[in-house]
Parts: structure tokens; C-alpha cells; sequence
């Protein structure tokens, strides 16, 4: 007899799905105040793991880490015109402090550009001090009407970069390097999710920017989700906080600047990217636990076994741990690992031991198969990239599968009802981005012919990839 | 001719000195809304060495970490009437958000025991959902009404554990380890401050705790900082917020909690702890850069050498930099590393090439000597380890021989005026510490006759340590 599923199956609520693995697999839970979140152990484990690995990448392109305050002077929002509309519905702000009200109500951040410039103001003098380049681990608020856990909260966590450049050249080269080198990287080869990366529209560029580039992934309901943007500047904030520079010429020049950032978004992006009606399923290189060796029941030789295992596991850098939770049934333990998105487990009972064998269940694929006990952990380090390699290709294929050329504003609204579409901007312009927004179908990016970043908003034979997105 | 000094002495002015360091190694700033900071990126990378530090020793002791929202309801502060009354005046609120009022106010965690405790309520039904151990890292928010940067700060970054426990002896237990094996240990090891560890007096407790315990250390000036503590808040907050387990005999019971932080107040402690008239001086197991191997001049061959040391260094496991700014004169940049306390500075030009030697300047005693270039990698690493313990002991030599032994109340006033005293509680009580406050002078905790922390606020022949603090 079937017994119910564990979670709600994908195809026939998704969005109940997610919000059943989410709260199942004891990552995260609503927080008290509309629009926050709980991020619980388990979820906290795979966002530190998201952090080791963006913040390597981060200081391997030059920028340092800081740390600036969480309270902004609501003046400082109103100094870039564009900016201050963009965040003014969104702003969470403090009237009162130490039991009296504050003679200037300051904002909470929802975003750090501001702040950040009135130091760049004060630290950089000459062409030396170029470039510039910081970033900040640190949680930001915007106020969120419709909030969706990790996709859109009233607070997140995530890390923001801003730096300063000597030329517009410069400045342009490092929000592409940062968008390529840090953040598709991180998201191909950690997340294993194959991110289109692109130039927004003017109607999606963010409050401030004169250029933004983004990755953006395909969830398994065929929705987008914009998974991180690196955006150019101009010299807009280094003018309105008159930040300044003596250039090797002499000149007082404004520096030209790129602000860029990833959230606890990505959190939802990984699990609507690799997920099944049976729970999470990490990529390897992400997993915080990326094999547990369980014991079937409690026999003294198992979880001596058991116990030799993982050491072979750990001295191999895997990222193992052990299950002899025996008083629980064993199957109750395997549908935990399965819902927690465990990439392999190591199942050993009495019978395996006595051929020298283990049970190898692959999160991925479902399979198990006996392994040889010897050279265990050289098994499961090969396994585990291809896992990872497997979970990139297969959501791949299907975005490859599910995105369809068109030529027409129609044709794209049909297509978007059920993938993605591909049409030349030169036929859509922002007049179809317009019809499209009516049906709820947005353009992710531009991207160039030849399936590069496009240079410009109007560059010949740019080609607008459009969905449905969170 | 004698040079301007480059900070204001200690002896001249002790705050001044502090300021100026903080301000001259580029640690800090203050922020725009009066009493935040921004930690600048030195700074902020001695704060990273000390979250991965303290990170490991907390997960060491089997807490997880895990995030919780910044925004608290006003009312769940209310529910713990000891709390509510502490943190009342340092509050910030936020009333206006998303472009309209609030109808309930909610206010940024001044600390997270009643948001945490909400959940506790929720994750915990029976004897086997404990011992749940969290912790986070996280901002908090204090209104302060006389800030000084890092030591009192509108907005700081720490720590905070909140366990739970099955009986009051398992909490106390917890607390006392943190307090030794996670707080002691790190603050000794890595910070070589020797800390004096005992317990609060129940007019020093937090707000809401059956017993707070302390980690106390004497800065240059002599004056005292609490670095970090941890509370066993009894049953107080999980009978205010219903939490409750099934215990193994059937019976419906409360758990027994603690919780237990430490901040960037610490960041504070090491430079006033360490650092004299020429600068920061930072033990080499916190420091980021433990080694700066510097070319005198641009010469090709010293250039080579000096990326050669450098490897050399990276492979035995030192944090090693290189500093070729050739076109900076030399004694700028030495002067910069010994403000920015950087253990050991290597200075190799074409003459100490030559003679197969190099320049070793050491930051804790100023001596620089010639050392050989075969072999310099062991040289440091053996010097590194000699740094740590001396830092160490200097700062326990300078603790014992300005803590005197006293019998009345004036001679305590007396002492604390110059450093510190140690009077039996039995001849101080609370009276005593009444009296003593009139005069800025706190009892930084007890401890037991044995040199250990006390059980209890009476325990027969327990010693007050008094002195005037931060």
C-alpha cells in the first residue's frame, strides 16, 4: 500500500511543496513580524557553506570585507534621485530610541550604497587609493508585501560589494569580472545550477545603476529566479556624496563605481532548482553533510564499522557524519537524510558487513547498490563529482528543453506560459517588455548573439530571454 | 632630533591614545547616527580571525549555529518583567515601515532571548529534543548614551548562545564550560589576556538570569573589561514563553536554560590589552597578518627573495604578506605595520642579501636582530609561538602587581584608584558595593578562596575583585 507522501508532490501545488520541505527538512520557519525568517540549523549550515565559498571568490577578486551600520541618516537616501524612489515604499524606519524620539528618524538598511559612499567620500583622495574594493556579509530589511521564504523577506542575509574605480573601463571590467569569476562560478560549480547571465532592461535595472548584469536560474516549475546582480554605477553616488579623486594628471575626477550582491535567496534557488516530491537534494560541493554512514541496527561490530568508515570518510575531506540513532527505525532516518537533500548514504547492516559490502543510496537518482567495503571512501569521492556534474546537466537539459525561440510578442507570452523564450529585443523593444508585463511575463536579461553579456541597451542582435519569475 | 609622536602617549592620555590608534590603523570610524561604527577592513579582518576562532570552540561544545529576525514584538520583551525592565531604556523602535505606521511597533533586538525562547516553545516537546544548543552571529542594538567605539556601541556585532537543558544541574554545567573551555580558553589562546573568571554579584546580573558568570580582563590603564559572560537564566524565560518538555518520568516540565555572549567589545580589549605608544600590537594567534616581508628598496634580486620568504612562509602555515611599495619610503611603511601591530616584520635589502641574512623586527619588544635566510620560515613560527606566551605574561605580571589585597571598604576605594583589590565579600556584601559605586568602582565578580567561581551569591570565603571599568 502507498503511504501518503512526506510533502505535497510538486505537480500538483508547487508552491505548497516548497513550503512543506522547507518547513520539513528543518531549514527555515516564518519569523514573528510579517516577512521575517527563522534560518534553522540545518538551512543555517548550507547558507555558512554558500558563505565559505562566495567569500573565497570574493577576496580571490581583491575585495576586503567591512562592516558598515545598520542605521542610515534618511537624508543620505534622498542624495541620489533615482535611488531614494527605488527604496522610499520599501524602508523600515526607527522614530524612537532610547526611550525618546529621535530628532532624525534614521532608516534601517535596505541596502548600503549610501552609507558606504559617505566613507569612499572621506578615504579615497588620490588615483592611489583606486581601485577601492569592499564587501559586507551583513543583513539588510525591505519591507516585503507579498513575502516568500528566502525568496523575498523582510530581512535577509547577504553580502554587498561596492568598489571604486579610476575609469569607467575599469569599473565595467570588474562588475563583469565579479558577475563571471565570482558569481556564476560560484553558482555553476557549487550550486550546480546553469545560470543565464545577461544585461537587465532599463525597465529592471536597480535604483541607481547604469548598468545591470545578472544570473538568473531556471526553477523546476520553469519560474526564473534572479539569483544575483552586479551592477555598474556611473559616477552617480561618488557625485551626489562628492567622492573625488586627484588623477595622475592632476584632475579631480569622480571615480566610477559597481555595487553587486547575492542573498539567502539563493537558499530557494537551490531548492526549487534540485528538489523532489521526496525533499531537498544538495549538490555535493554545497552539502554541508555530504555522505552519512548509518548503521542499520545496533550491533557492536556495525557501529565499530560504521565508526571506520567515517574516519576513512573524514581523512578523505568528505564531509561525513554518522547515524547509529538505533532506537529510531531506520526507515524513519533514511526519509530525514532523503528530505535533508544528503547526496549519498552509506546504509550497513549485519548481512553487508558479512560480505564486506555497503549499501550506497544516491540522493540523486534514487539508486542503491552494494559497494565494496575496501576503498570505500575513494568510491564515494569519485560518486560525489559526478553527482554534482549530474545535478548541473540535468537542470540544464531542462532548461535547454523548455526554452523555445520566438519572433513575435505572442508567441512569447504562449511560450512563457510554460518555459522560457528567446526573442530578438530588436522585435520586442520596451513596448512588448510592456504587453508582456501584462501577462505577468517579464524579461530576465539581454544577452548578446553570441551568448555574451550585451555592451549596451540597444546592441545589435541582443536577444531577450523571457519567463515567469519569482 | 626626536620625531612628533604619532599617537597621543598612553601616559599622556589614555582615551586620546585610544582613539588615535583606532583611528591611525585604520580599524574603525564612527558612523554617521551617533554611537554606530563602521569596522574598517583591518579591523574587520582581526574580527573574522576572532569569529573563526570562537566559531570553532562554540561548535566544539555542540551549539549550531542559526539565525533569528532583527525585529522583535514589542510584547514578547514584556513577558520577562526583569528583561523588559533592563533593556527598556536602550530600545530603538521601529514605527513606520513600508511607507505607513505600524500597528504594533517592533523593536531591533537589543539581545535575542525572548525571539529565541518563541522558538524553543515550538522545537521542543520531549526529554529527547535536549539538550538544544544555538547560537548566532548576529547585530544587536543598544541605544547608547555615551558610546566609545568598540566598547559601547549603538550597534555591535557578537555572539549569543541560548541553551536548553533537562535539569538546572546540565544547564549550569553548560554555562560553567562555555565560560571556561569556549570564553577562557579563546580570550588565553588567542588573545593572550589573561582573564579573571568568576560570578556577578546580583547587582552586576543580567537582566532576567539566576546567575551571570564573567570573563574580566585589566587594560594598561588598569581599568577592568568585561570581555564576554554567561547567564543561567534558571526556568525564567521558559516558563514566561511556555516552553515545556515531556521528562522521562511522564511529567510535563520546564527546561532549564542558559545563554552566554561575546561581542567586537573584545576588539577593545585586545587594543587596550596589548597595545602601547607606537601602535596595536597583536598576539600572532589572532593576528591576519602574523608576518610582513618587506623589501627595503626595488632591487631585482631582493624583489625575488623576498616573494621566496614569502612562500616559504605560506607553506609552514604562517599568515604571511609582502610589502614591495618600494615607492613609499621605508620607515612610512615600517611605521605602519608596527601602528597596525603585526607580529614579526621581515626587512631584507640588497646588503642583507648578500650577506644571507635578513632583517627580523619584532613588534612586542621593538628588537630587530639579523637572522639567517636558510631556514627563516622555522625561525618565525618557533618566534611567533615565543610572542604569544610573552604577550601573555606580560599582561599577567602587570595584573598581579597592581591587584593588592584589602580588608575595609576605604582601602578598597583606595587601591581600585590605581589598579585593583581583592576584598573577602564577607567584608564588602552589597552595602559595601553601594558604597563603592559612589566612588566608580565596581565589583568586577567573584571568586571562590580556591581562585574557581563561586556556586552562589553567599558562598563562605568568596573574594570580591573590585576596580573601575569600561
Amino acid at each position: 500500500m502507498a503511504k501518503a507522501p512526506i510533502l505535497t508532490p510538486q505537480s500538483e501545488d508547487f508552491p505548497r511543496w516548497y513550503q512543506d520541505l522547507i518547513q520539513k527538512a528543518e531549514l527555515a520557519e516564518n519569523g514573528p513580524v510579517r516577512g521575517t525568517m527563522v534560518i534553522r540549523p540545518y538551512g543555517y549550515a548550507i547558507w555558512e557553506r554558500m558563505q565559505a565559498e562566495m567569500d573565497a571568490r570574493i577576496k580571490a577578486a581583491g575585495a576586503r570585507n567591512a562592516y558598515f551600520p545598520l542605521f542610515i541618516p534618511e537624508e543620505f537616501l534622498r542624495r541620489e534621485a533615482e535611488h531614494v524612489e527605488g527604496f522610499s515604499p520599501e524602508l523600515a524606519v526607527v522614530t524612537h530610541a532610547g526611550g525618546r524620539e529621535l530628532e532624525e528618524p534614521v532608516v534601517v538598511r535596505p541596502t548600503s550604497e549610501t552609507i558606504i559612499n559617505h566613507y569612499f567620500a572621506k578615504w579615497i583622495q588620490s588615483h592611489r587609493d583606486l581601485p577601492m574594493l569592499i564587501n559586507q556579509w551583513a543583513n539588510v530589511v525591505r519591507w516585503e508585501l507579498r513575502p516568500r521564504i528566502f525568496l523575498r523577506t523582510t530581512e535577509f542575509l547577504w553580502q554587498e560589494g561596492h568598489t571604486c574605480h579610476r575609469t569607467a573601463i575599469e569599473a565595467h571590467e570588474y562588475a563583469t569580472r565579479i558577475l563571471h569569476d565570482t558569481y556564476e562560478d560560484f553558482m555553476v560549480r557549487v550550486l550546480a545550477m546553469p545560470v543565464v547571465v545577461g544585461r537587465k532592461t532599463a525597465a529592471e535595472r536597480f535604483a541607481g545603476a547604469i548598468n545591470t548584469m545578472t544570473c538568473e536560474a531556471q526553477m523546476r516549475d520553469l519560474k526564473a529566479l534572479q539569483m544575483g546582480t552586479s551592477h555598474e554605477l556611473g559616477q552617480n553616488f561618488s557625485v551626489a556624496f562628492g567622492t573625488s579623486f586627484q588623477d595622475t594628471d592632476g584632475a579631480e575626477r569622480q571615480p566610477w563605481q559597481t555595487s553587486w550582491g547575492t542573498s539567502t535567496r539563493m537558499m530557494g534557488g537551490v531548492i526549487m532548482s534540485h528538489g523532489d516530491d521526496r525533499g531537498l537534494r544538495l549538490p555535493p560541493n554545497l552539502a554541508p553533510i555530504q555522505v552519512v554512514v548509518m548503521a542499520i541496527r545496533d550491533d557492536a561490530a556495525v557501529i565499530e564499522e560504521v565508526g571506520r568508515i567515517h574516519g576513512e570518510l573524514l581523512s578523505a575531506g568528505v564531509r561525513a557524519e554518522v547515524d547509529v540513532r538505533t532506537d529510531v527505525s531506520f526507515g524513519r532516518r533514511a526519509v530525514d537524510w532523503e528530505l535533508k537533500g544528503v547526496p549519498i548514504r552509506l546504509e550497513l547492516g549485519p548481512r553487508d558487513l558479512a560480505s564486506g559490502e555497503v549499501t550506497l543510496a544516491r540522493r540523486d537518482s534514487g539508486d542503491k547498490s552494494p559497494v565494496s567495503l575496501a576503498g570505500v571512501a575513494a568510491t564515494v569521492v569519485s560518486l560525489l563529482a559526478e553527482i554534482q556534474e549530474g545535478l548541473h546537466a540535468e537542470a540544464l537539459e531542462r532548461r535547454e528543453s523548455t526554452t523555445v525561440d520566438v519572433a513575435t510578442v505572442p508567441e512569447a507570452v504562449e511560450a512563457a506560459a510554460v518555459g522560457w523564450a528567446r526573442i530578438p529585443w530588436a522585435d520586442l523593444g520596451a513596448e512588448g517588455e510592456s504587453v508582456l508585463a501584462e501577462s505577468g511575463v517579464t524579461v530576465r536579461c539581454l544577452i548578446s548573439a553570441d551568448g555574451g553579456v550585451p555592451e549596451s541597451d540597444d546592441e545589435e542582435g541582443a536577444i531577450a530571454v523571457v519567463g515567469r519569475a519569482y
